[in-house]
């Protein structure tokens, strides 16, 4: 029988890779507040509030807007899982790791699925995926707003009109950019959205915020074949958030205190405030990485404040090694390539609470050191 | 625009319905500790002892053992959904709501599911059980060790060398079990089991422990159809467990750390010094529970310690009022009954931290002003 291992000990980090990002001490003194009841009035007002807040961020009045109870991976799949039946057609943009990504859950789900792709650390051409759209007429086009395997921003305006004119529905990952870009759900028509809870919105991981339009409610009310899932149908969990809260699982409800506080600390802000922000920082680590001599990997056109995918300078031999003595001797964490770009780039996050000029300055004065 | 609500006010509550259970406070301060990546080597320290932990609990070697990153709904779903293929037959043990659920899991991930069933508060028959195992020769058979709905401790020693003898595996519900009751996975040879948190663990609701045999995983490498779920495929997810470390989706990190903490004071307390406790809190509420002539609606040769199915008495004319009285002017929340059982009983649950003798003598001092 082993013995209990001693408490963990847990070193203080500077969180500046593609997420967890750093969490304010109010989200971290609201996590341990005391455990109640996941059918506890109180805790009813805590899962109304987050949907609230949830709404404002997402700028929606979607109804259907709730946190679901696992990572943004999890948020991926019960959209996917929801809005595919058997035999759909589902469009994806592929041009990172989180495209691919949702190409295997909607084959998984049963979709027929077709892709535009562009090379890592290009955006999709929104055209392009356009064309494509009124060619397939899929039921699905999805897209990444913010690939944080490549640092690259998502134009999107255009497609839900065009997913639309054929009676598809358009469906967006959001897990990077909510909290950091406006994302504007009613305004662009975007009939689903998903997100985690550790990259802008500065909270732990554990949590994926969703949002569904009517349209894509009335497609998932209408399957034919019950949703693959039980944990993650809709329906049913739906349920539990709103209308007759039918119990379906256990919420995760120190995580929902959690994200209710760092959903707080978002609107106080403000929206435009916090999008401000993001940009000004970014703006601000750019400009000194290039006084240092390193390049961007992705198209400066579309380049995201809160991932900033930067070419490794071949002088460092081993980078590993590199973000090994940032993480060791400066206690700051950046992001390795992933896929393709492993080995070859570096990922700088700044993301909510952690997007700050300090924090800029503290990388990279760690890097002129070690690298 | 939505402005920001105020910070959330938690109150105190004695936790004594179906869980979440009382919370140790070295668990809520672990919760808070500053989180880090999932991919930091102190994280993967955490990883490694929480999967020491958990099998020093479940009572097993199993190499795959891990917490899900969901509730326990969610590790039902990862068991089921990795070691069901389409047109497998599952014999599922059904006696109340959570073995309803498991049906209808089993058969989204494709099974052709039969059932032995029993009467609300008795438990399954294992003689009839392992006589339709011999039967159907099923590919799995499922039991639920502590059936939350009804109270019911489920006998199941003899089953898993039935399910064997002709190729098949046997999967235990262990959600409200593990920790509060003898598991024994290895020595029972179970091939397959799945926890919450939020039970005899005494951590909040977030994660599922699981564990697999070497058996049950031989089935999960050798499958011909992928698996439905991507974000609960347990090679992906086992390959960041142990292994390659490679990424798959952003572990609930702070989450783990509670669970690593609820363990720990598990081990430190030993596992059959806790069984005695509950136990022996048990013997004390059924007594108490005696003396005023409630009387209890599962069968006595098979109810759980930690969760207690008592009769609503005839004079009690609204139940749900009595139960909010309890929160409201006392702090106490029981549970009510599920399914079939909604209405005529009462669910009292004595689990993990909160299984102690004061907490009976606060429910039934409580329950005498109220009831």
């Amino acid at each position: 029988m082993p013995t209990a291992h001693p408490p963990i000990e847990v070193p203080n980090r500077l969180l500046h890779g593609p997420g967890p990002s750093p969490v304010a001490p109010s989200v971290l003194a609201a996590l341990a507040k005391p455990c109640i009841g996941h059918m506890d009035p109180e805790f009813m007002r805590v899962m109304n509030e987050v949907r609230e807040m949830l709404q404002a961020v997402f700028e929606t009045n979607n109804e259907m807007t709730l946190a679901c109870s696992g990572t943004g991976s999890a948020g991926a799949e019960m959209l996917v899982d929801n809005l595919v039946e058997p035999g759909d057609t589902c469009l994806v943009g592929v041009n990172g790791v989180f495209g691919g990504r949702l190409v295997e859950k909607c084959r998984r789900a049963g979709g027929k699925v077709e892709t535009v792709t562009a090379a890592w650390g290009d955006a999709i051409d929104e055209d392009m995926f356009i064309t494509k759209i009124e060619e397939l007429k899929p039921q699905l086009a999805v897209l990444v707003h913010a690939e944080t395997s490549t640092g690259v921003h998502q134009p999107l305006d255009r497609v839900a009109d065009a997913a639309h004119r054929h009676g598809g529905l358009f469906m967006v990952d959001c897990v990077t950019s909510l909290g950091g870009l406006p994302v504007k759900i009613d305004q662009r028509h975007i009939d689903a959205a998903y997100s985690g809870t550790q990259k802008c919105l500065s909270c732990p991981p554990g949590l994926a915020p969703v949002t569904l339009s009517e349209r894509a409610m009335h497609k998932v009310q209408n399957r034919l074949t019950p949703v693959n899932s039980w944990y993650l149908d809709l329906t049913l969990v739906g349920n539990y958030w709103s209308g007759s809260r039918a119990y379906h699982h256990t919420a995760p409800v120190n995580m929902n205190y959690a994200l209710h506080e760092a959903l707080r600390l978002i609107l106080e802000e403000g929206l435009e405030p916090r999008f401000e922000r993001h940009q000004r920082v970014h703006t601000h680590l750019s400009e000194q990485l290039a006084a240092r001599g390193f390049e961007y990997a992705s198209d400066p056109d579309n380049s995201l404040p809160m991932l900033n995918l930067v070419t490794i300078p071949k002088s460092v031999n081993d980078e590993a090694a590199v973000r090994r003595a940032l993480l060791d001797e400066h206690g700051i964490e950046i992001g390795g390539g992933l896929g393709d770009l492993a080995g070859k780039c570096w990922r700088i996050g700044l993301m909510g609470h952690g997007a700050r000029e300090e924090s800029v300055d503290a990388i990279v004065k760690a890097l002129d050191e070690v690298a």
